[in-house]
This record gives C-alpha cells, structure tokens and sequence, in this order.
C-alpha cells in the first residue's frame, strides 16, 4: 500500500488530481475525479479529497493545493500576493479540516489594470525551477488565457484575456450557434481570420455576423466558420497582448489543439515560442511549495 | 365591427404585431402577441394571424407582412433582393393558406462582404416613404444592429453587428454574469469604455476580464461593469462601422434606451443623428408595400 511524504493536489474548477509523493520527488501514484470546484460545496471538500487520497495519508501528511481550491467559492480563501512578487508566496492558507493537513498556494494580483490568477502561479513557479533564470513571457492558454511577464525569478505583470470564454460563449449562445456547430476545423480558415484581426483589429465588431450570413447565402461550411471565429478572438487577443510577446521569448505552458493554435497565431506573428507540458509544470510547482513548507517548519 | 381595407403584419423573432388598415392609411384598430417565429411552428402561423385579424378579414382582404416570417425557418421563405436595389422589391411570397391572402415582403442580401437583412428593408422603405429623396445611413439599432448606407432612393449597401447579442452572450454566459447581473447603469462608465475602443480598438481583447478582477479586487459595482461592458462592445462597433457613419448624415429608427445608446455614441464622435421612431417607420413600409401590391395587380 502506497504510503505518500506528501501529497500534491490540483484543485481546479472542473477537476481534483492528486500524486502521491515521495521527499525525493517520486511520483508514487495518481487519482483524479470530476469533483471541481464548480462542482461541490465547501462541505463536499474534505472528503472528496479523503476519497482520493485516504489510504495515502495519515493526519500529519502535508498535502499541499493550488488552483480554485483558494478562492472566495472554494474551500479557504487564499490571500493574493500582489506584483511584482514571486511567483510562490508562502502565507499558505489553511482550510479547517480535522485529520487533513492542507496547504493552499496563495495566488497573484495586479493593482493596475486590476487582474488575478489563482493556479496559473504554481505552474509558473514549476516553470522558473524547471528553467531557471528564465526571463521572458509565459502564456498559459486557457478559458481564461494568462500571459505573464517574468524577469528575475518575479512575476512582474500579467494580462488575462478571456478568449475560450468568449468563444464557448458566442459559439454556444448568439445566432452563431447555428454556424458553429461540430468538431470541424480549417487550419487557412483560422490563419486568414487570425490575420484578419491582427492587421485591423477595429473590424472585429464588422466580421462576426459575416459567419451566419455566409453559412445562409453561401453555404460556409461549419467548419470554417468555426476555425474563423476562433481566429478572429485569438487575434484579437493577440494584438492586445502585443506589448507582452513583442521582442520577448515566449513560452507556452500546455499541450492539445488550444496550445497549438497559440503557438501558431505567434509564429505568424515570427515568435517561436517554446513550449511546456502543464501537468509537468504544475507538479514542479507544487513540489516547490512543498519545499517552501518545509523550509518554514524547520527555519 | 371593424371591417379592414387591408392588415400590415409586422412578424419578428419574438413578436406578432398587426394594424387593421383603412385605405386612406387610417389605423382602424391594432392588436398583437407573443407568437414570434422563434415560438411557433410553420404549421401554427395560419392560426396565430387568424387569432388577432380574424374578425378584421374576409378571405380576400390583403395582409401584408414583413420580418422574420418570411425566413427559411419562418412561414415561407421570402427571396432576397441584392444591394444595390431600393428598399422593397416587388416578389412577394405567398404562404399556402387557405382563405388568408397573406405577402411577405423579401429581405436583402448583400454578396460581399456576406449579409442579410429581414424586416429592416420594410422600415427603411416607410423611413423613406416617410423622408423623400434622404440621403446617409440609416443605423438600426437591435439584437443585430443594421447600418444601412442609403443614396438616390436605394440601398447601396449594409453592414450588420452583432452587438446585443454579443452582449447578452457575454453577460449572461461567461464569467462576467458575476458582474454585470441587476439592472443598474452608469453613464459616465458607459462613455468611459466607449472611448476606449474606439482609441484603442486592439485593446478589447484585454479590457474584459479585468470587468471582473475589478469586481474581486475593489468591489466594482455590477451597474459600472455593465454599462463599461456595453461601451467596450458598442466602441467596438462604432470603429467598426466608421466607414458607414464619417462625413454622412445619419438616422437612427428606434427608440428606447438602446436608440439612445447609439445616438450618444455617435454624438461623442460628433455625428448628431436624428432619430425616427420604428413603429411608425414600420407601418409606413408596409404602407409602401401594399401600395406596390395595388399597383402590380392593376398594373
């Protein structure tokens, strides 16, 4: 039976993972459930992650958590650090929970333009121990994109767009909704849309409904329609973000299609970002603030 | 008993509206309901007419009708005149039913870039029934707001944004319903965002989310993010359309606090619109259109 040092834990708003692991940084085992943020109450917390992770632990094992597990929704608040700052604050915020030995990363906030991240620090923090000294800009593609300036092992700004809510959003709820449909995709559609916005970024508002009326009058397949919709927001993005990628190295935190289609919205923009795997960034990151943990205890 | 020369129709999205008509273009009587297209099925339009004018009728009483009944999803489907062409053309469409002598007024389309329109045609046709020999652009503001550029008795060409419905997309289906929930408004927020866009329209992308960490940081109040989440959207569409509206003289139909969105909008660009009222601008379509329908059955 798996017994773990400590236990990492990303609590997000769809998902919990779990990795059993050992002080020298083996990964003893893994579980996961759908039971996220969004998804239970603040009374549901403790023992969704009893369910996980009981047989690992004993009441002392510091489990330590990042992501919506910290927000005012979550579980315990967790304060925000405040730019610049590094990426880990160590004011772990600790949720009442008998027998569980819970420690939750804080996240990071922005005074001005006022904005906050919660989970994204972690895998920035996993980010900086995995490539030290790194300085440059780091996307974190998501609902809720994050792109985040890091210079001297501090998080020095950031910028979220939320690009993958707007879609699901329009996609799912305009009259868009009839042009949209499906999983097919256009990869010049995409470019062409992409390159629509960059270079004339007032136009967005003029080329949404161009979608419903070329599927009514021409035929536009949904795919297309689809991949431009998405090239026309993540351009749109992309020009408001360009004083974060301009001159910049950039990395890109995440795999699958939606990683993809920002490395290839930089590219045409001659930005070769280099790319990391989330899962991998995220447990370095935890592993990092375990070690925080632990040089307080004993410091 | 009212007895009707002949019945305009006005048959929306959401809405049946219809006018008992004398043919001196006296209003006898009025009635309307809720069985909009979106509400009933092809099969249900016989009865819901019959229900307001079935008193006002006899099987040979001309109705004509406009709007998104005569959509492909509507009673029947209504052919598209393209720009440039004047306002109505002459192709009524006639649902098969029986002892109703119901017209439908086509829309237009536009090949390039790709649009349509259903309704609208009907009201600038009455606006300019209503307003010989007007030249600009007629802005007609809704869920997907018409700007309508209108030269020597035609219409010359449109462009359609999605505005409202991007609107009630995002307020109400992304996390920004935190924020924007209740009925409050501020004005000078409103302005504010307005000019935002339209100065920096690149910037869009990275002005939403912080509707919402201004909430979580600083206790933004839902009536100032609404009212700045309306001038962002509508900013956005003023640099778009900006083509339509520089240097031209410009109505808007509508009334209401949407009408007078846009008229502020244009007045902070000093364009100083003037404003017709969309019911009277409807019936006097209608009007128009019946008058064709006379004629070609004389002519």
């Amino acid at each position: 039976m798996t017994k773990a040092d400590w236990i990492a834990a990303d609590w997000g708003t769809t998902n919990l993972r779990v990795w059993a692991m050992s002080n020298s940084g083996t990964v003893l085992d893994t579980a996961a459930s759908a039971d996220g943020m969004g998804a239970i109450t603040r009374a549901d917390y403790a023992a969704c992650l009893r369910k996980l992770v009981g047989d690992w632990i004993t009441p002392q094992t510091p489990i330590v958590a990042c992501g919506m597990v910290g927000s005012r929704q979550g579980w315990v608040e967790a304060s925000y650090a405040t730019v610049p700052c590094p990426a880990l604050a160590d004011n772990f915020a600790r949720p009442d929970a008998p027998d569980l030995n819970v420690h939750v990363v804080p996240g990071i906030k922005q005074t001005e333009p006022a904005d906050v991240m919660r989970g994204e620090e972690t895998q920035i923090a996993g980010f900086l121990s995995l490539n030290p000294n790194w300085d440059g800009v780091i996307c974190l593609p998501g609902t809720h994109t994050k792109w985040v300036h890091v210079s001297a092992d501090e998080v020095v700004s950031f910028q979220t767009c939320m690009t993958g809510d707007l879609f699901a959003a329009i996609s799912g709820h305009t009259v868009l909704k009839h042009s949209t449909g499906g999983d097919g995709w256009d990869a010049d559609a995409f470019d062409a849309a992409l390159g629509d916005t960059i270079s004339r970024p007032e136009k967005l508002a003029a080329k949404l409904f161009a979608l419903r009326a070329e599927g009514l009058l021409n035929g536009l397949p949904n795919a297309e329609a689809r991949a431009r919709l998405s090239g026309l927001l993540i351009g749109a993005e992309i020009a408001a973000t360009k004083p974060y990628w301009l001159g910049q190295q950039v990395a890109i935190i995440g795999a699958g299609s939606l990683a993809s289609l920002y490395l290839r919205a930089l590219a045409a923009q001659s930005v070769l970002a280099t790319q990391a795997q989330a899962e991998r960034v995220t447990l370095a990151g935890l592993t990092a603030a375990y070690r925080k943990l632990k040089e307080a205890a004993h410091g």
